[in-house]
């Protein structure tokens, strides 16, 4: 049997029958190309919004007949758009009625239809076999991915004489319900079907020339990474790079399979190839990897002299926030102290009622909320005694005249996360990344 | 009513008869030192125990004749040796009668013996009033200090017309059980007693000219620090310098009562003063006000994939270990992995129960324990927007060698923490050191 490629293809690669024409060429050009998961177009030029948000604005209008009917048209007039640019008869036919009864079908499978339709148009125009993940991609009842139970499709998939496309984003629970994934999902999907048929290289097609050593439209003279290791890709993903959901890494990287993350804008580009550590190869010594940030983070403070002394206390905090679903991303904290970082959003409008918990189940404490935290990862090569990484990236950020606010570096870590005020944030990554990757 | 000093003594300012001479002195000096609080005899060069240890093993040798008698032995003798070189014909009397019968009297009731017999032969030998602290440093039914219920006895200790001597270390339940505080708690009792009476300075005389920049037994060009606030005394103090009991800011801190660090074997140093913010005048522009330093801590790292995305883990991480009345240091953490930074002797022997239950309630993780961490604390001078701060420490660390395998530093907070191998600890301490106050 020969060799056997992945390709997953995102939203913009598929936004239009220019963009669609573009992949359908790829796949072509190289009969490994088996597998193709597809993602829900998205935006392009000529289209301003993702299908997947008419899809989840479809359902939040379900009561309402109008709001109801105009996003219906939207997405039924754009895949009527792209079959018709693209040269084909193919309706979508009865796959497209839920769009007119939105209130009997779940969020789940509304929100899944975008990859699902894609899926069959791509088939219909590609020749190649339409397989619904709903009957391979297994979750268990509490909603965790069942590998084991996606592994059975093995022989079914690889069966297949001719390549198949397969729609992201969506699996099924138990009982068949279709579950989706969080948004970006469809890299996972991607993962998935490459652990199951052992393929010898997950492509991930996007927009972008893979991943950078910081988001090059923030840090102009940030380059694209040529290769690194899943774990250093998956926190940088996590991060807050936007290339690869962040857990996209995890499936192929228990079955030891390369990523590449390569541009269907500009397939000539290397893209970056994301391997087992043993694989690396040699790369130059620079100790980072790249950086990225994420925004919109807050602190809740909690003051309380000697808290450090009062076993169960950090305890107690962490059960307040656990009750509300809310990560704790970074718990910094002293001898009165501690801060927990979390997303402003995961807080939205409940501030007032954790402020009064943590202040019922610990005790006389001072909470206090600082709403404005971004946080910037410099992600680095194995920086475990590395003497001086810390010195030289807060030494770029104090030169810049950026506060270090927070400061999270753990034991044989592979990365420093540094807290700083949302509008210092460039400024800090550009001035590390200078420090790093010259200026 | 003229002005109050509050003068509390350390163990080694009455370990034998000559200290007691010094301290009597100072006592005498000045009529306005009417509250004498005072430690159990510690070591002298002529004593090479403390009175406290020789009582606990009293306690814990009470099933074996022997070495019980030894150990009262040692007691008796010392205080008969005291009472003698001080020229003073004053027996202790039925107040040594505990010593024959360790089994019959509880374990706090031992150990605050020290303090008891020392103030009792101070009153002798200085016509002072002894005032038994177990009849108004009270405790609530929980074990913590009810500071209402202390400051019950404000009337009836200004009401003393002659000076009084306070033992230290121990108050009462709400029965009238003996209850010690943790060793060092002398302090504590000082500063209860000013808080009480509304002393205008408490005075805190020990071994030592006050805090210093950093431990001269190990940075020997350490300076002495004039003023600091109580904030920045006690994070010293938690975070290692030995100088006061942590909590000791604690009372007078609400109270605004001045602390002063004195050395009764040289009172003519100024010692440190510890006082309200706006109390402190003008400091120099060092950011640092001293580095302390504790060994002696380990690290239970806890590594599963995306953890921070799962709601409530670190929630049952902590919930392990506060089942195991273990305190968290610090929880430096990423995408992949936690660190509970504790102290060793809190887990002593209990790590292969407490990796089994975090694998239990947490779910399939990885849990390495890191034996070996020495903690470096930078004390600042609000240290907030002030950019450089972490850039200098670490700089300085880097230059030295040291390879920083933990840093915590929160939002505002008054202080950097280090994570060092206990190996380069020392040579960590001094290149801060020199960074901030000059080789």
């Amino acid at each position: 049997m020969g060799e056997i490629l992945v390709s997953k293809f995102g939203g913009s690669s598929l936004a239009d029958a220019d963009q669609i024409r573009k992949v359908l060429e790829i796949v072509k050009s190289d009969p490994r190309r088996r597998f193709v998961v597809v993602s829900a177009p998205g935006k392009s030029e000529r289209y301003s919004t993702k299908i997947t948000d008419e899809l989840i604005a479809l359902k939040q209008n379900q009561s309402n007949q109008n709001a109801q009917a105009a996003h219906a048209r939207v997405i039924r007039s754009r895949f009527a758009d792209i079959t018709r640019d693209l040269g084909s008869t193919f309706t979508l036919g009865d796959d497209l009625h839920f769009l007119g009864r939105p209130a009997e079908c779940s969020e789940d499978m509304i929100k899944s239809r975008g990859e699902y339709l894609m899926g069959k148009l791509f088939a219909a125009v590609s020749g190649f076999t339409f397989v619904d993940p709903a009957t391979f991609i297994k979750f268990d009842w509490n909603g965790n991915l069942d590998m084991s139970a996606c592994k059975e499709a093995r022989d079914r998939l690889l069966d297949l004489k001719e390549g198949c496309v397969i729609p992201g984003f969506y699996g099924a629970m138990p009982n068949g319900d279709i579950k989706t994934f969080s948004r970006g999902g469809s890299d996972l999907t991607g993962s998935i079907v490459a652990a199951i048929v052992g393929a010898n290289l997950y492509e991930n097609w996007t927009d972008v020339s893979g991943f950078y050593t910081a988001d090059p439209r923030l840090v102009s003279n940030a380059k694209s990474i040529i290769s690194m290791t899943y774990e250093e890709a998956g926190e940088l993903a996590y991060q807050g790079a936007s290339v690869l959901h962040p857990e996209a890494t995890l499936p192929v990287e228990e079955a030891c399979i390369a990523i590449q993350v390569r541009n269907t804008n500009r397939p000539d580009d290397v893209g970056t190839l994301i391997v087992p550590e043993d694989r690396l190869g040699d790369r130059d010594d620079c100790p980072v990897v790249g950086i990225a940030a994420r925004q919109d983070f807050m602190a809740i403070r909690v003051k309380k002299a000697l808290m450090n002394a009062e076993v169960g206390f950090i305890h107690r905090v962490t059960g307040v926030l656990a009750r509300h679903k809310i990560n704790i991303e970074h718990m910094p904290g002293g001898m009165r102290t501690i801060d927990c970082v979390v997303e402003r959003g995961q807080v939205n409008g409940k501030a007032g009622q954790i402020i009064g918990e943590i202040g019922r189940d610990c005790g006389p404490v001072e909470v206090i909320i600082q709403p404005d935290l971004a946080l910037i990862c410099v992600v680095g090569q194995r920086m475990m005694n590395k003497p001086g990484l810390l010195a030289r990236v807060s030494g770029a950020v104090a030169a810049a005249g950026v506060s270090v606010r927070m400061v999270d570096q753990g034991l044989e870590e592979n990365d420093i996360v540094l807290g700083v005020k949302t509008e210092d944030c460039v400024k800090a990554m550009r001035a590390i990344h200078d420090e790093f990757f010259g200026p």
